[in-house]
């Protein structure tokens, strides 16, 4: 068992009001690891949420997107604007999978207040990926960022569900990486409310352009916003004040049609459900089980002497969840 | 409400016995929709199952999975082996993320009984993308197929989960890509029994093959194996009897071991947790609020005027589910 952070609660709360570094580390790591005392972390930082503006940002490996969330970053502090970045993409330079240059160019961001930088495990994060990211957006939000930029690779369900957590997302694009029409029909394409073509300096754009918009011609959104597009050079920051406009009008859209708050209670919504989720689990394996008998139950299974099903009702009862 | 399928649970059980092609598929959507039914389904087939070898295959997009998945079931039917497939990537051909090519080349197995090729959506699975696959391995088992292929890609949290699924899980590289060694570096290396440098007929494939030597160098396995490195080019079939006899080493060396039960209670253990954190849920819900009450919840957690914690804590309290 870790040492209980209830006792030092109110100091974290305060320190990461003031936004100091230290604070915002321990929080979001108490967070991550459901630390005893966490709970009441979240209950407390919470009344001083909300203000923040989440920008996720997607692509699949290679488009740049750690490049450009790092330009981002340094767009928004010469506007004087506090800055956090999250950074759950296995293959970004924030998360270790660093490239010695990238890793020298973020330094420039290490001495500055005004930007906080969060790597997340990608792996065997207590409740979910989706969960812990959202967690270190709360503290990073309690902690004043103005503007918190959430970076994934644009694959799999669950980074979809990170990006479900923005009130933007920003999808990246590169010409010639070949899948770009097939990721566009797996539905990736609706999650994005800003798209970049980035690297535009090379490669066939021009056809990449012309192609996404015969595809964003065709769909039409429930919020009437027409996703523009946008072309980057992300190494050399070319196109980064057209991006930040074009992210500036889809908030005013969704602010002005009042669904800024609608998007927030769905995102809420499914926070519930994996706080449920999570909860109703711990609870269950602490009143019926516990990990050792599970894994017996597990070893009943696997040598066919008892059905999964069979197994999960008896503990549900056990703990006094009847269906 | 979808009807009851229970009525005809045991059709559905002796059509899958048999092998019928569309009793699989609606065996597989009954458990994928949640049917009122499927536990019982999965209680009837489940004492037909642990036979079927399942073999996960994964890799970035482009690296070729798809060819390699048709020209591996191919070689497996050739050997009289029954074969099914599951496409669990968003950019393959089997999925419909197709090339016309693609989509042709498959239509020679579409005729052939001993292989079932099942897509699986990538989005909005009720509980998890991994336990519909799991359910979907689960059937074709019963069914008879003896080798079970689950294409993913291997990029994400959820890809992982999938591929744990696996008995024996193969990753494919291709030089060239750029961004190889970063993966390495994000622990997707650990996941992999067998690696496949594929399209070997170009790009730098000796350079990378040394690295990826180096790294494996490196890791000592808990089951002393010492992952190959197979070359193949998919879209020739060259490499594929190899790699099918580095599957074979790898499939004795952990069946003489024993290791492959132990797999299987890790893998049973992984899928009893979700079945749990799902079936709570559910209850939960059904008890305490259903999803009117939840959206209601999620308001008043967007405006501030609640924590989300405490909504939980109540919710779960509703459904007697105790902390």
């Amino acid at each position: 068992m870790k040492k209980p952070a209830g006792a030092s609660t109110a100091s974290l709360v305060d320190g990461v009001r003031a936004a100091d570094p230290r604070a915002i580390g321990r929080a979001i790591s108490a967070l991550e690891d459901h630390e005893p005392g966490a709970e009441q972390l979240v209950r407390e930082l919470f009344p001083h949420t909300g203000k923040a503006f989440l920008l996720g940002l997607t692509g699949a490996p290679g488009t740049g997107k750690s490049s450009l969330a790092n330009r981002l970053a340094a767009h928004y502090r010469a506007q004087g604007k506090r800055v956090g970045v999250i950074a759950v993409d296995p293959t970004s330079p924030f998360t270790g999978g660093a490239l010695l240059g990238d890793r020298i160019r973020m330094q420039q961001h290490a001495t500055d207040d005004g930007i906080y930088i969060r790597s997340m495990a990608t792996r065997g994060v207590l409740g979910g990926l989706a969960r812990a990211t959202g967690d270190a957006a709360l503290v990073l939000d309690a902690a004043g960022k103005d503007v918190i930029l959430i970076e994934t690779v644009g694959v799999g369900q669950d980074e979809v569900d990170i990006v479900r957590l923005a009130d933007v997302t920003v999808l990246l694009l590169v010409a010639g990486l070949g899948d770009d029409v097939q990721s566009f029909k797996a539905g990736v394409m609706e999650i994005a409310d800003v798209f970049v073509i980035n690297k535009a300096d090379r490669g066939d754009t021009d056809r990449l352009e012309q192609e996404l918009k015969v595809v964003l011609g065709l769909s039409r959104r429930a919020d009437q916003w027409e996703p523009p597009v946008v072309k980057t050079v992300a190494t050399e920051g070319t196109g980064v004040p057209e991006l930040a406009a074009a992210v500036d009008a889809y908030r005013a859209h969704i602010e002005g049609a009042g669904l800024r708050e609608q998007k927030r209670i769905e995102r809420w919504q499914d926070r519930l459900l994996d706080l449920i989720r999570e909860r109703a689990l711990e609870r269950v394996l602490k009143a019926s089980v516990g990990k050792d008998k599970l894994a017996a139950c597990a070893r009943q299974v696997a040598r066919g002497e008892r059905d999964p099903y069979g197994v999960v009702e008896e503990l549900l009862k056990a703990a006094g969840v009847n269906g």
